[in-house]
């Protein structure tokens, strides 16, 4: 794959669980660097409907023919709403990267989707997340776990690097997450 | 006044005209560079409140120790609800500047502002806004229109450059403006 220094990625980050509807936000980012265009959708909390709302929010952007991936905090979005992301890769006909800061507890997950409904379907879409790999993003100065669809392991971790601009965590997924945290609680909080 | 590069910029614009309370968005900036935080609020559609609306929304933040400028688009927020920035700058301590892409049209908006109530309060905050300077963003390349208040024309004119990284219009309004429209229209239109 051919990775451009300003590859579009549309990053996805949800927000605060203060009601039933979740907002989640999208950012379009040219590589690590720069903001395009900015998202907003909402799913059910603990519900099942993200993939197909995340693919909906993708597929029906005026900027879907320049995104290139896109990019995930996590599989679960509002709560336990579980992204599939071999469907939604299937869904949009993009590569899709999950990031995470520590790697991810099964057992606990697990356990907690045992209290919803539809808990097949959940799991499942869990486990369609596939492999979990470290990434070293600044030379041993931090790192982050993924998980990918539609994309090798080796691109996806020259594109997580790429986008690692500010801080360990990709300049979109970053600021996907201060837009969402800052417009529903009024100021935004962390980094990442 | 010392300009550093990464001066922390606090832009402000407003989304679309689709309810009485019209949200308002603040990002803090580095320079022209990347983003430290989002803030939103609300003031009412062809208000008086935007002045105080704003002052509370830059002295509460976490963020205010850093703030060291204000940066505008224009000073009519939510339809007419004009914002005095000599009185934001007294009370925030903070310089004011306001960017305009092109020259405001006074006539069109003094005839506006008379079917309001309070005309004569939001004409006095649209005269204290003050002159009207044109800043040469790219050498040549692109033009925008400015007022000050608590600062230097000639200071006002740096920070306006160095924040014009993308664009002409400086990077801090231009995300703020796609955030605002983004969050509210489902997605951001236009570039600033």
């Amino acid at each position: 794959m051919h990775i451009k220094p300003e590859i579009r990625i549309l990053a996805i980050d949800d927000s605060a669980l203060i009601a039933e509807q979740v907002m989640i936000v999208g950012v379009i980012f040219r590589g690590g660097d720069w903001l395009d265009g900015v998202l907003r959708s909402e799913i059910t909390r603990d519900g099942t409907d993200a993939t197909v709302k995340v693919s909906e929010m993708v597929t029906t952007t005026r900027h879907y023919p320049q995104i290139r991936v896109i990019m995930l905090d996590g599989v679960t979005y509002g709560g336990f709403n579980v992204i599939d992301i071999t469907e939604l890769h299937s869904m949009t006909g993009l590569p899709v990267i999950v990031v995470m800061r520590t790697m991810p507890d099964m057992g606990r997950i697990g356990d907690a989707l045992r209290n919803l409904p539809c808990f097949e379907k959940r799991w499942q879409a869990i486990q369609n997340a596939g492999g979990i790999h470290e990434v070293d993003v600044h030379d041993g100065a931090g790192s982050v776990f993924i998980q990918c669809a539609g994309i090798e392991v080796a691109d996806a971790r020259k594109i997580v690097r790429l986008g690692a601009t500010h801080s360990h965590i990709p300049e979109p997924l970053r600021v996907a997450h201060l837009i969402a945290t800052g417009i529903v609680c009024g100021e935004s909080r962390g980094q990442a």
